[in-house]
């Protein structure tokens, strides 16, 4: 197998420590880009799934736009991964970065025995009930990632995962889209969470509003507040894709927030995932509705649902090639609707 | 849903009786192009598969080169597959047709109780065993496809299927590949048949080349011929991946051999599949090992089978993203080893 050194040839390369970073020439006349990257948290052990998302995304978006792309590992990516992620992606920067040990390794204050109960509890119970490193991910995800170094130069995000699939041409920059039209969080499928991964998360969510929270605006709180009992409607953006700006999360208000609910050891004693975590803090954070965006354009496929466009228009424009017929979106179990309906100001008491 | 008509603007169309033509803008200085089209049997119901086809043809191959597709069907295609189909492929002439009548219906002299009884007692023995236009399809791209007129004014042809996909990039034009080096017949995958879908194929098979053949050369013979027991080694190319010349087929002796072997009505009373009836005619009527090719280089996928690249300078060098763990080509499953060692002149008597 080729190794890294190939490379060095044909790009500049630039390797540090805990990162390693790939320079490929890009025309910047062609247009003016967004300060933004694709983000994928992954392994080694998951490069075919990497390649086939690289594949999607620059088949249906990225060879238009040539944004960079950045890849966070627990461990150290190997030169197998870097030099076949980096032979698909053609222009722009490519960032491999390991993540800061204290920023993934559980922490001091999380009581050992009480973990271990509930992984050992939680095997069959929940999906990935007894794994720790998802419940180190969904931390991550949650407070940390857009701390790094190689994320935090950047303006806007959009999180992709292993094994994701675009199903339709998107012509347009998504990120320009955002930045013009001032939205700061943009989303693709939507759900409902198990109840059994967050038993006190809308508890210790009420405890920090009531200490720290004093906005007058209190609409986006509908996203997620069932308005007849007054507790969570277990609605979440379903976070493996997520197109945001970072500032949504680098501020005292979101900090405050995590610091909060991390200190009630939530991630590790239950298993609260980074979905509703990023819900509820969008929720206090975003100040106005209209700042939200939902892609419904988007044919997104991560396992096992799907979105796809049911207008036709935007189905036939987009060359979408999903089934309709399998769109989650607009299901029973989807949360989307009653999204739609709090940004769009609609009165909603369906969930 | 757009109909056919929005087309008209865009597209030049022509259309008349049981075929419609779509004729889109194409640079022709970009390159001298070989006379040839992708072609594919599918149905109205195998839309949204036809169109994952062809995204992915497109994005691995033919947005490079810009050759015409052909869509052929026992019934006429609605607008609504034409629209969306011609919406996928940006470039060439886009021909959709039927397939005459006479092509596809049983034909007189099969005895319908006979056929009837076997399509009965093959419901849970082979697969597609109680399916009859399954066994049509197999007919008619036996002794039929290059016949169409839509298909027969092309010198060569790369049959894809609804769902399959291409997994590496090809950066070089296979049909020039194809003239430049003589090559007459071109695959992937290769596989065992069914023997209880051709009890009596074999048989006639001999029969026929007493009748009827007499080369010097039966090297080719030896792809077929298990040659301890003289009898058929069940080897066939998986036919749903051809690229080849359609002269192979457009010649008496090939027309001889499919005309004696429909006469036995065995693609009725038993079930014989076009792979099988392609191979052991490829195996007479080409002259030359070498004018075989197989296409190691491609990265392919059809349910439940995935060809792929295990060489690193292939697999690297052509932007592969497939797992070459499911690679089956060189599994006991295949034959591809074996028809390798005949196509290069090397002894086996492994199958």
């Amino acid at each position: 197998m080729q190794l890294i050194d190939d490379l060095i040839d044909q790009v500049s390369l630039f390797q540090e420590d805990q990162k390693i970073i790939i320079h490929k020439y890009r025309d910047d006349n062609f247009q003016q880009r967004e300060n933004a990257t694709f983000l994928m948290l992954c392994r080694n052990s998951e490069l075919i799934d990497v390649l086939e998302t690289i594949q999607s995304v620059q088949d249906r978006y990225n060879n238009k736009f040539n944004y960079d792309y950045t890849f966070l590992n627990d461990k150290p990516f190997d030169n197998e991964f870097i030099y076949l992620v980096s032979s698909f992606i053609p222009f722009g920067s490519i960032n491999f970065g390991s993540i800061p040990e204290d920023h993934w390794r559980v922490p001091d204050f999380i009581n050992r025995n009480k973990l271990l109960a509930n992984l050992n509890q939680s095997n069959d119970t929940m999906l990935y009930g007894d794994s720790l490193s998802y419940r180190q991910m969904c931390r991550f995800y949650s407070g940390f990632f857009y701390k790094h170094e190689l994320v935090n130069q950047y303006q806007y995000y959009w999180r992709l995962e292993p094994g994701i699939k675009i199903f339709c041409d998107i012509d347009y920059d998504v990120f320009k889209f955002m930045k013009e039209n001032d939205k700061l969080y943009g989303f693709t499928l939507t759900m409902f969470e198990y109840e059994r991964t967050i038993p006190t998360l809308w508890k210790n969510f009420q405890e920090y509003l009531k200490l720290h929270y004093n906005k007058q605006s209190q609409q986006l709180l509908k996203l997620v507040t069932n308005p007849i009992s007054n507790t969570y409607n277990l609605c979440h953006f379903w976070t493996n894709f997520e197109i945001a700006k970072l500032s949504i999360y680098q501020n005292s208000e979101y900090e405050n927030y995590f610091k909060f609910l991390d200190s009630k050891g939530g991630f590790f004693y239950e298993r609260w995932g980074d979905a509703p975590i990023h819900s509820l803090g969008v929720s206090i954070v975003v100040e106005e509705p209209h700042q939200l965006h939902w892609f419904g354009d988007i044919g997104y496929y991560h396992q096992p649902y799907v979105q796809c466009p049911l207008k036709n228009q935007v189905f036939i424009n987009n060359k979408c090639s999903c089934n309709p017929d399998d769109d989650f979106s607009f299901t029973d179990l989807s949360c989307t609707s009653h999204f739609l309906n709090v940004i769009n100001g609609i009165e909603d008491n369906s969930v």
